[in-house]
């Protein structure tokens, strides 16, 4: 009965660190694999049943709470940035170390990958009797596009590139604003849920075109996964060579979000100063903005 | 790896500004920027894809959480009105200034007409290969129905007025409500998820006769858009010379809406002093509104 | 520029009330208006569009989110029944007095007449194009269902009221949890949304019988509307008489879950003061209650 | 008037107990009645409709939601753990006594037993119609699947289990995040919510190798229901004497993430000493976690 407590502690003596760099790389680690696990489950779970099981939608919302899970996961120890182009972000906006953005995006990579792997164990048989054992990236039993993004047929590289961008500022100055105090931030037990939400929003109206990636991690990861896996070169040469663009696009996109969301408005916050003696102690629930603007105008 | 941040602490000090008419200008413009983005972006993917990526439902879940998107961006800084329906009620019950909703307004149809340019941007292959780069605005491969709405066959011009005086209403009153700290307020940090719940019902409810535009902004900036950018003047003279019901539509429910409110709800809070002795200071969360009605009953 | 500003301040004057029984008849009047505006309209878009704009789905959700929408509408104010079934429970828990029971029915009775016929507008033309101007009960292009309940060929009188029975004590049962402070009440500003999702909840499971009316206000206010608008007598004489079972089961229902819900959980909660020497006085979030339970065990 | 209050009191002084046992038994009892009343009620809604009221979204949605009003019943008072794999993990982690944790099987897994019972009285007469009075376990009009869960047929008992194990352990891995408050809890008051939005993500990603019961007790209690109802003993023989996968799996599973867990993050926790030192003491909305893991970098 207490076989169990001391077998723990035990491992908790032995293993505990409170090492910054070791904490933040395990906390993105598992929150990425979790991310992985549920969102390409989802697409696995749609492709594998022949959309009985799910369609886009589900898969939208799979991605979205898919994040809002893995952000509970680390939200506490790394900030959940789960996506080297958000940490890339935050590495510009000066709340990251280089060290640590260099951690980071090597945990995300890794938790990307075991999660990839999770996914073919968890449906190890579905893919064998779809596909007939024959793993294929384009093609009517084709599964390549579980794990990875490959662009539709109507997708050029360049219409491919403003698409990461577009999608991910925008993602990035809606993840700002749920952070940002100043403004009107969710509550901090809740901005894993909005923070999803607004990961479903991007594949309700930004999906179509190459299935929103939109994460270097979540994209290159699971790819290199499918390479090794049995799926070949191929996964790399498919759609004109287009593994880059959801590397690069989405990297250019954050950091592009992020200037946005600092010259439309943080930029113009009052300084905390100011804010203080403006705003009397409120909790929780404050009155709505609709007066604080007309009572200042 | 300090150049950048020497570059953005250069750019904060330059553009920098106090001013509430341009803070609140800047704000309004991007969050209703995102909202178009998001809106118009998911009934793209709709059409596009030839329903095979979005359903109705998800495009009513997109404009949901599209103003849920917005209005984080905005609503710590100018309240997050993101529509001239919403600042019209607003300047009516003496919470916006004539100058200001002048301001909101012009804001609110610049973000609009940009955000359509990024949908357009963002679908520009999409676009070319749907229509054989044949921009409609009737027809079976049309795609002016992406950016501003056009009445179903079975619609009048009276029946799409109602509509937009009904639905525009029915969200003012519920839109008050969760505002209304007198009555039962949401928490201020979720106050824009709950909106996006009632814009996603309005979709969900009055969504068939014309696609619930409820917003001047929303419908006319984007239409404006389509003209110039190649569906030409069609766009208002479709339907009948339809764009002018969802402009003065939304404008005038706004207002009705708002004084429904007013008069069933408002008008009979008790006054602040009354309120503060009859409770006790409680936080976050209250005991059941059952009981206090029973214990004064 | 200011006289609208007089006009409202004039009307509030004139109009103001501080009377609970009128006060708290308007709140659940235009609550339960805005319930039955969005659920009858969501189900009007459904029938009318062909199941085009609208699934059964869409209408699970738009019920859940009316009663969310109608809740924040009166919930300060009234307590936010909506359903004389709630009602008719709350007065049997000591929880509202017979006169307010008397006058919350009535508010709700009407509230759903006129969101009866608000519906009735909101869709006019589509509704004369859908069924020729000819409304009928029954067959291909009947429109009665969008206004109240009828029950599947397959279902009896007697598993009809179970049904109602036991759709409306699960209801309570989630409500009653939802609001007991003793119990993990959701936070007072997000009730309304909580009890939205266990309606949603109850169209997701026990929706197949007979469309879940489990509120008499609900269904039998809007199958009068339609008694008078057009629809005639069989309203009423359909489905065997039908129309006393979605009145009768929800009221047992109602009392049914509420004395379950304080027999297995209410009854045993600690009294108010064992609860506050127990626990330290936290804030908004707390530890967990898996380690409150292994505490004291 | 005040009769039936005299009836609750009088029944509230008899059966009133503070026994942790009985108070533990019946709230785990009648919050895991819920959940199988509304998930197996929203299976039987897809199944017996032809999928016209239901498809399997709808059912992912009602389970996780399902899990929310379960956990809302009984959160307060038992923890709501709803599952022996919850309980046996708690366990584990020394969150419960093992006597505890008997009483919490028995008491769900016969608040199960009661929840199927009522879909089938629910149902009752759906179900005859549907099957023609036959009820069987394979077949195109079998209904067992409406209580139990049965494998597909690609699906192999291997891979079955690791389904099971995964499935079990990404969702502990959530819960205990979500419970965590020393990473990023949510709030109390809307942890059941967000734990039902867990359990609804494992639906829509691990839903299709054999319908994702995770939960011995919300399988194995309704598969006895159908052997006692007249499905018969092939509910237990059916699918290579499937039965036991869903009952060892999440145990299993269960354990396996509450392990990792607390090795990848709990373990890493700041002592609460320290934590109090390098936080000042906020309350409800904390500055964004982004900013705390750069000023310690």
């Amino acid at each position: 009965m207490v076989s169990h407590l001391a077998f723990l502690k035990n491992m908790k003596l032995k293993l505990r660190t409170q090492n910054l760099y070791v904490r933040c790389g395990l906390a993105e680690f598992l929150g990425t694999l979790i991310l992985i696990l549920f969102g390409c489950g989802s697409v696995a779970q749609m492709e594998l049943s022949g959309f009985a099981k799910a369609q886009f939608l589900s898969v939208n919302m799979a991605f979205g709470f898919a994040v809002t899970a893995g952000a509970y996961v680390c939200a506490g120890v790394s900030g959940a940035h789960l996506n080297p182009a958000v940490s890339l972000a935050m590495f510009i906006l000066k709340k990251l170390s280089w060290k640590l953005f260099l951690i980071y995006c090597l945990a995300q990579f890794l938790g990307a990958f075991i999660g990839a792997a999770l996914v073919f164990s968890l449906y190890y048989d579905a893919l064998h009797v779809y596909s007939n054992g024959n793993w294929t990236v384009y093609g009517p039993q084709s599964t390549a596009g579980i794990f990875a993004s490959y662009p539709s047929e109507h997708l050029s590289a360049i219409n491919g590139f403003t698409d990461q961008v577009i999608a991910t500022a925008a993602l990035l100055i809606c993840i700002l604003a749920i952070l940002d105090e100043a403004n009107n931030a969710a509550p901090r037990g809740l901005q894993p849920f909005l923070i999803g939400i607004m990961v479903l929003l991007v594949g309700l109206a930004m999906g179509f075109n190459c299935g929103y990636p939109i994460n270097p991690a979540r994209d290159l990861a699971p790819r290199f996964f499918t390479a090794i896996a049995g799926w070949g070169s191929e996964v790399f040469s498919a759609g004109g060579h287009w593994w880059w663009v959801p590397v690069l696009g989405p990297l250019v996109g954050g950091v592009v979000g992020a200037v946005i969301y600092e010259v439309f408005i943080e930029f113009h916050h009052p300084s905390p100063n100011q804010k203080q003696e403006s705003e009397e102690p409120t909790e929780g629930i404050n009155r709505p903005h609709y007066e604080l603007v007309q009572s200042s105008a």
